[in-house]
């Protein structure tokens, strides 16, 4: 049938019909129609979304996306039709039933993902029949394999190409900034993707961010790499495995932590860069994603058996994940803690034993270290100053300040600090708690947002010392987080808890 | 945050913001934030979209039903803050791991549900989670209560209150256009509210609007039933049971038939009119949604336990579904074909029938006819002329006009005969394929559109004499359904496939 264009100013796949219009064409709300514009004889597929109000009868409201395909003028004619069923919802509707896919099965869903042809509602029902149903090792290969054929490639000449991963969980994990300079400056390749925080006070791609941009094509990732050893960019302007991004959208407002779609997304990423050697670090606590050691081992056998499949040598590392890296949370902080190390500080231990650790894996991996060696022999480049040095050229190559110092990445200049309220040891910091008082205080989009933790767990406190800062950008984002703050009381001193103490403390 | 308000002509809840706004205030796409009209004290939460193209900085976009709650006015200031998690998400969680959900947890999911709180990809996750988990019969009590509860009610004062309800998949039960009246006849009231097609050729409302308006509100339904026994109504515009309509929505592209779901849908609408008595015709048959009898008997002692726990009396007929009721498919026929039964034509046998039985099980359920004598009291009220004089006085109450016959209800004049090939018995007729192709030719919205089958199975048909003829309003619809005709080939006649024969005969 034929109807009149309305371009409509959403940066979005779809039309939007008057529902008698819709119900004339044979369609309902949530269906497909066929676009077609006989002037030029494009043509493309949308879902229809419909109204009785918004729009007369015999127009169609034509979204920006999908006018991108259409190229229409508004108010020029466009023919719409009922659309043929789209494949992919048959298949996921076989995944609700609890059936196996195969590999031609997974790449039309991916495909579909990653070609918005499919609404969020749908992807929705894949995602949560996935999760309920499992995936078996072969279907997480299909649909590893179908991330990275639906997205961007790397092709290095030269090998092998390392990376490293931590799957996340525990907060203040700025090891990134450490390792990858570490191994880039013992003479190898590592062109590391990494994420923004999605629910965390700052993701590694929020932290580098700091010193330099972050975004940048595939093609630009490889040049970089090929010239100082390393980068460290965020994985969303690749466009390396973009369906993943698109799940995780839809995971996102359930916290969903599907394991087969974690071992893909991590393992689509490593493969589409055309990596040879993968470190893995998997924190382990409660609080994290993993919380025990067995289950950290089944993790790490099931990352080690889809690399095998995919050609990838692949080595984990169960790492404490009961207290945060470090002190620091939020982007500056961070930052700054990670440079401190990188400049020779020496401290804080577990940040630094914990970049030496991960880095020595990939060292001995890659046949820069000899076995039981590559510990210290990353103590040695970042003692010699090497790693400082090869960060300061990726910081150069992506665009940044090369010369910058720690004392140069400050924090923000609201603060509120949280003394002891009586002497003794801190019994527990809850690390899910420091988090969102971080976010509270504009972590990570402020970047001198964030909380400094004095006193980690099991030191001793006296009355009055503090035990954590909280710094902000803004005074009511400072305000907000202290509030935050009072209601979630994220440390136990000798199993007095914060909120029992007069609220003086915390004004 | 302060932005400016830019208002969006777009009939959803939602806001849309940039990118980089959203960052700074601290969300993503997919989250939720607190909107506020600073000026009139007006506040109201909504799901983010971004866009880095599409809106300027500072602005945020707010469709029209959030608009609705805010009385912002273009180009004034909005506060904007991240909203509080919603508990429902928290609850959807715990279903997808397999939980549980209390009477309180359901209802605040269909609350949500039903006041646009949830987007339709969180709906979808809890529709996945509640198919895939099934429902127990605690949850499904909780979940036609919950239904209930969230729309209106209609209380009679004059008791019983008879209802019935099909559980559908078999084509052309145009039984309640007979059911309704012959009930209303005997005394007694039933306010039946039905649904449109969604996948099929025309639901029951999709029928009865042939005949007269069918949109009402839940006091006009009762008010008419007080009148007149009985009303034939769609459901959608009476508010009764909203939730329903939007789960539907969600499971509609995947035909998820989740069986909690359906006995909750079905018995909220019964509970909420007020329902004593109620009849449930359950269709078995290949290609219907009940296969064998077992299943069947199994839905019907669901579907009689739920009615317990509501107070309900309900029974269920299993019924023939391997082949149409009558020969009708398509509103205009199939209205006929029910006038035609109520006006003493004696057949078709198969919709004369199972009208006869299911309402004969009726009026010995409400006590208007002894044991076992129900069907041929049923059978009296229609030869006596008062179930057609009382479907007149129904058509009259809702607004169409009473003195329409059989004869003036006719089919599209484009039509298309499809003659047999050879001499032989319809050894199958393909439900699912005639539906596509009645939707093909316009039905349910052209009500002339639908299929008259001449030989149904089991029929002896001579070479070249018609076994089936598609109707439309328009031609060019005709040949779409002769189009897909040609691809599905519904008709089996004696093991030879009509794809098999020369193409001549479909031209």
């Amino acid at each position: 049938m034929k109807f009149t264009a309305r371009l409509m100013d959403i940066d979005k796949n779809g039309v939007l019909m008057h529902r008698s219009d819709a119900r004339t064409v044979g369609v309902l709300e949530g269906d497909r129609v066929r676009l077609l514009n006989v002037v030029l004889g494009e043509s493309a597929t949308a879902i229809v979304d419909t109204t009785t109000t918004m729009l007369e009868k015999g127009c169609v409201g034509i979204f920006h996306r999908t006018n991108a395909r259409l190229q229409l003028k508004d108010g020029t004619g466009v023919e719409v039709r009922e659309a043929e069923r789209l494949a992919s919802l048959d298949l996921i509707r076989k995944k609700l039933d609890g059936a196996r896919l195969s590999k031609d099965e997974v790449l039309a869903i991916v495909k579909d993902t990653v070609d918005d042809n499919l609404s969020s509602m749908e992807m929705a029902t894949y995602i949560a029949a996935s999760y309920i149903h499992g995936m078996d090792m072969d279907e997480v290969e299909h649909l590893t394999r179908a991330m990275v054929d639906t997205g961007e490639r790397i092709q290095f000449v030269t090998h092998p190409i390392v990376d490293k991963h931590s799957i996340g969980g525990v907060p203040g994990n700025k090891i990134t900034l450490i390792v990858v300079p570490v191994i880039a400056a013992a003479g190898l390749r590592i062109p590391k993707t990494s994420s923004r925080a999605i629910t965390g006070a700052g993701g590694t791609a929020d932290l580098m961010e700091v010193l330099a941009p972050v975004e940048f094509s595939a093609g630009e990732v490889k040049r970089m790499t090929e010239k100082v050893g390393g980068v460290i960019v965020w994985g969303g302007a690749t466009n390396i495995a973009p369906a993943d991004d698109k799940f995780i959208m839809v995971e996102y407002p359930f916290r969903i932590d599907a394991r087969g779609q974690m071992l893909a997304s991590v393992m689509a990423k490593k493969f589409a860069v055309g990596a040879d050697v993968v470190v893995i670090d998997i924190p382990v606590g409660r609080n994290t994603k993993v919380i025990d050691v067995q289950e950290g081992r089944k993790l790490a056998r099931q990352f080690m058996e889809l690399g095998e499949r995919l050609g990838i040598r692949v080595e984990c590392a169960l790492t404490y994940g009961e207290s945060l890296v470090g002190h620091a949370i939020g982007p500056n902080l961070e930052v700054q803690e990670a440079l401190q190390v990188l400049e020779g500080a020496g401290k804080p231990t577990s940040l630094l034993q914990k970049s030496m650790a991960i880095a020595g894996i990939a060292l001995e991996m890659s046949g820069k270290a000899a076995q039981g060696q590559g510990y210290s022999v990353a103590e040695e480049i970042l003692r010699s100053g090497k790693a400082l040095e090869k960060l300061r050229q990726i910081i150069e190559i992506q665009g940044g300040n090369p010369r910058i110092t720690s004392a140069e990445v400050t924090p923000g200049q609201h603060r509120f600090v949280v003394n002891a309220p009586l002497s003794g040891y801190v019994v527990d910091l809850n690390n899910r708690a420091l988090i969102t008082i971080a976010r509270a205080a504009g972590a990570p989009h402020d970047r001198g947002a964030g909380i400094y933790i004095h006193a980690k767990k099991g030191s001793r406190v006296n009355q009055g010392e503090p035990i954590f800062t909280i710094y902000a950008d803004r005074n009511w984002r400072l305000q907000n987080a202290v509030e935050v703050g009072r209601q979630l009381m994220p440390v136990l001193v000798e199993g007095m808890l914060l909120d029992r103490v007069p609220s003086t403390h915390w004004v």
